[in-house]
């Protein structure tokens, strides 16, 4: 059974999640990969994961058969597990829980060699679709109070498997990154009485400088502080904590920006690796208003993370406003 | 000019440190490599480093000539600068500041090829001297907050060189792992009057089973909820809020433990690649009840960084209990 710790000083929740391989001689750990070998992720190889949870098809289709758009299956190698009690406990000074969660593989496209930054809006616009829908489902699970939502694009961001694909793990507990963001976000309006993310985009929309691109719903841009060069946040022109609330015209609008980020990134650096994650309202928050769910992407560019990784200090050697500036450029005509 | 910025939304500070690099197309970062080729800190080439700010040697020796065991120099491409204000901004939401701050490459042996795991005792607290002497210098400059230690081992931990070296950056402002830090120790010693690090080492001696080594001074264990897979924080047994208060004796028990749990740790998985950072409490606090010094060290061996480190959520594949029985283990006779 996996397990849930939390430090006693930072209150950082993290995942004891026990592999097969846990010998000393087996790490590093190395990754199982498809690349250039089987992909239990193409079509005709359904019977290679888990019952799926969710698929979108033409009419007609048997479950778990071949001939869908996009399937969502629970991980072959689960972090959490979905069945139990929480079983939460304190052992002296530290608190632990049962590993218990959902632990899901977003198949985005049946087709192998497709990149998510290629895909068609409305491609992109589904994917955005099936995390609405899983996490309003997951949502009815009273042990749950977060769904984090995530890729990890290219090896060097950790992507083990080469088929597009994403992934979201349900959590009994608040990442620690969301309860700093809510807490930033909250001083914040009890001194202003507004959302600080509607600020940041009043005051980016007009200076302009670190604004990627835009669209009627809305806007990329770079942040002001960014951990690494090419960081980039999606967030939506009007208010909105929760990322589930989007009706299908705000996903395909933010299927059109993405889009045209990820484009933009990749005419810059080709190949790039990146991790996104969402940003969103913890479970039955009820709609909040200080709060704002937005993307973040972050490129996995620079070597030197060990340091910055270990201490929360980032040293980034590109001014959010250059890098903007050649992503705005990006898609011009040479 | 580096700049120092703060996200609005989390507090976290970030530089912003422009290195000659910066078109798109020179990203991903290479790292120049002295791996093979000509090493800046070898001695008879200390004129390829700034002027040495701190020197261990036999008496007589001519400053920035050879015949050291240890140097100090300001690092060649410094993500802050020394000289000017600190020039703190507001920009509308935002708030920035000059880039001013110290940043220090310790060269630790004059012996290239000496890895810092097999240094004798001696020359490990050599280094440990060196940080208490640079940081008691540094806290002099009233501009400075904090001054973060760290060492980079190994390409994947983000080592640039590879003869044995550490960093010190001096701060005008606290990093937010620093800030987190305090706060949890203030609000549990708010509480019960305690140290929590204290009450860590008290529970860890007793318990046992997440102890990696100990002696008279100091204990290594492995924290309840580890990032990754090994990692281990070296504390004193005696509460200190402050490095640079331990006295030479000390700093030999410190070198002891830390030798012995570097062997452990790379006889168990050779040549890892790992970043250590001292945490200590800022700079001129006077000595704080609730705070309490050491050194975290984490291995970098899961290819998996890119999500925890975007999400500031880890999942760890080898509980620290296993990880403790086998680095107990490692130096016994096969």
């Amino acid at each position: 059974m996996p397990e849930l710790r939390k430090d006693p000083v930072l209150g950082r929740w993290i995942i004891i999640s026990k592999e097969r391989k846990k010998r000393p001689t087996d790490f590093p750990v190395e990754v199982n990969s498809s690349i250039g070998g089987f992909c239990p992720l193409c079509p005709g190889h359904e019977s290679f994961t888990p019952a799926e949870v969710l698929a979108f098809s033409e009419a007609g289709r048997q479950p778990n058969g071949s001939g869908w758009q996009l399937r969502v299956v629970p991980n072959k190698y689960p972090a959490l597990i979905i069945e139990g009690e929480l079983g939460k406990e304190g052992l002296g000074l530290y608190d632990r829980m049962n590993g218990i969660g959902a632990h899901e593989v977003i198949i985005e496209t049946p087709r192998h060699e497709h990149n998510f930054a290629d895909f068609a809006i409305e491609e992109m616009a589904r994917v955005f679709t099936a995390y609405k829908e899983r996490i309003i489902d997951l949502e009815k699970d009273q042990r749950f109070r977060y769904v984090m939502v995530f890729k990890n694009h290219g090896r060097a961001a950790g992507a083990s498997l080469e088929h597009s694909h994403s992934q979201l793990i349900a959590l009994p507990i608040l990442p620690r990154m969301i309860v700093s963001e809510l807490d930033g976000a909250l001083s914040h309006f009890k001194y202003k009485e507004r959302c600080i993310f509607c600020d940041i985009i009043r005051q980016e929309m007009q200076i302009k400088e670190r604004v990627v691109c835009e669209n009627d719903g809305f806007i990329c841009i770079m942040p002001f502080a960014p951990r690494t060069p090419f960081e980039m946040w999606i967030l939506p022109k009007r208010h909105s904590s929760s990322f589930y609330c989007q009706n299908e015209r705000d996903l395909h609008s933010l299927a059109a920006i993405f889009s045209d980020a990820l484009q933009r990134l990749t005419r810059c650096i080709p190949d790039v690796p990146y991790n996104y994650v969402l940003h969103t309202d913890p479970l039955r928050s009820g709609g909040l208003e200080y709060y704002h769910w937005h993307f973040e992407i972050v490129p996995k560019l620079t070597s030197i993370a060990g340091f910055e990784w270990g201490s929360g200090f980032y040293i980034n050697p590109l001014p959010p406003e250059e890098a903007a500036h050649f992503l705005r450029q990006a898609l011009e005509a040479p």
